[in-house]
């Protein structure tokens, strides 16, 4: 009889379809996967809950939420009171960089996950960011991941000893939305746990009209499903 | 008459000599300095009083304190109750990754630096590293420091630009402790007000036996100077 000891992995998780799908995808891959979740002044904070119930739904090893506070430096719709755009075009959402987007956020969590990874003893973290809906943000490009992974050898003791190299995983950095969704009903996601709005009503009511629920929806439609979450509008 | 509009710059400031001493570079090569600092739970906080005097002292333009909680993740004698350890040679302390390495903590630190930057207008970044007396920990390395570099010149709107780059300035990164303080000197810091020891009194007096109270008051001999602080022992 062989024990079989998954390696663990660090995965972020927003509470969103993308991150929900990357848990899923580090679960059948084989992985321990431990969640890590932010409150960071995020508008929309009701995704934390929708993160506690994903990973309990798909069963992780453990779950941290770190209080960060990204309002300190505002610069972001996201993390301000300035108002979330709406009802924008997808050539309107692809040029240049949304006012959602939150200064070097995906560096921040990152960073946090490889302070949790060395801790851990983990080699594997996930993170969901997507090139094709995200290509406004700076921080959701290959080229940035790699650059990040590259770094991350480098940052910490196995840097110095010469082990096997960190990696971090973007199993959905070329997919589409449909193609996400797709693969996250395979692995039985349950999306009507997620949470994808940037400006949802205090009760989880997604807006219907930001950038985030317009790709959303619009994914669920050419799949020809109809998406379990309400929205207002 | 041409109005002079100094270059804003982040620079991290813990409040102990390092950083002070590159606080005052980074005034005398014509920033205007934003300093930050981090409550991170360290257990001496203290140099916290330290950094804002030092900061205060020398001029800065702004000065941020940042809660972050990086006792959560543990890993390092720093952030937990685990002894520091005392009575060092600097043979043990060049050998191996010593307890002190908190895990991952500089590039937590300058992931902050890099959003504050993004929000500033700031492609300058100042960060007090030194490969000398730090040879065990991964993250004071001028190889890390380049590889931060290049992926903060892809993680934010500046690298979707085509900007000039972003630079992780590291001015003491080859210089002894001998020769930082020297420095220091000559640009009129006040070491008084800094805060060097991994375990002091609640008063702010010095341990005079952890590894930093060691590096510190043996180059002041070597300079045949009498250190401004007080020590325990």
């Amino acid at each position: 009889m062989t024990l079989n000891h998954k390696a663990p992995a660090v995965v972020l998780l927003s509470g969103g379809v993308d991150s929900a799908t990357v848990m899923a995808i580090a679960l059948k891959q084989g992985f321990a996967p431990y969640a890590m979740s932010f409150r960071y002044g995020q508008r929309h904070a009701i995704e934390l809950d929708a993160a506690r119930q994903v990973a309990q739904h798909l069963g992780v090893v453990g779950h941290t939420i770190v209080d960060i506070d990204l309002r300190a430096f505002g610069g972001s719709s996201l993390t301000s009171d300035e108002a979330v755009p709406k009802g924008r075009t997808l050539d309107e959402m692809a040029a240049g960089v949304p006012s959602t987007y939150v200064p070097a956020r995906n560096t921040i969590f990152l960073s946090y996950a490889l302070a949790w990874a060395e801790v851990l003893g983990a080699q594997d973290i996930f993170i969901g960011v997507n090139a094709l809906d995200n290509a406004g943000y700076p921080d959701c490009r290959p080229e940035y991941i790699h650059a990040y992974e590259q770094m991350a050898n480098l940052a910490t003791r196995l840097g110095t000893e010469g082990k096997q190299p960190l990696r971090i995983h973007t199993p959905l950095i070329q997919m589409t939305k449909v193609q996400i969704i797709q693969t996250g009903l395979d692995l039985n996601v349950d999306y009507s746990l997620t949470s994808t709005c940037y400006d949802p009503e205090p009760d989880g009511t997604a807006c219907g009209l930001c950038d985030a629920c317009h790709l959303r929806r619009q994914a669920f439609t050419e799949l020809g499903l109809v998406d379990p979450k309400p929205y207002r509008a």
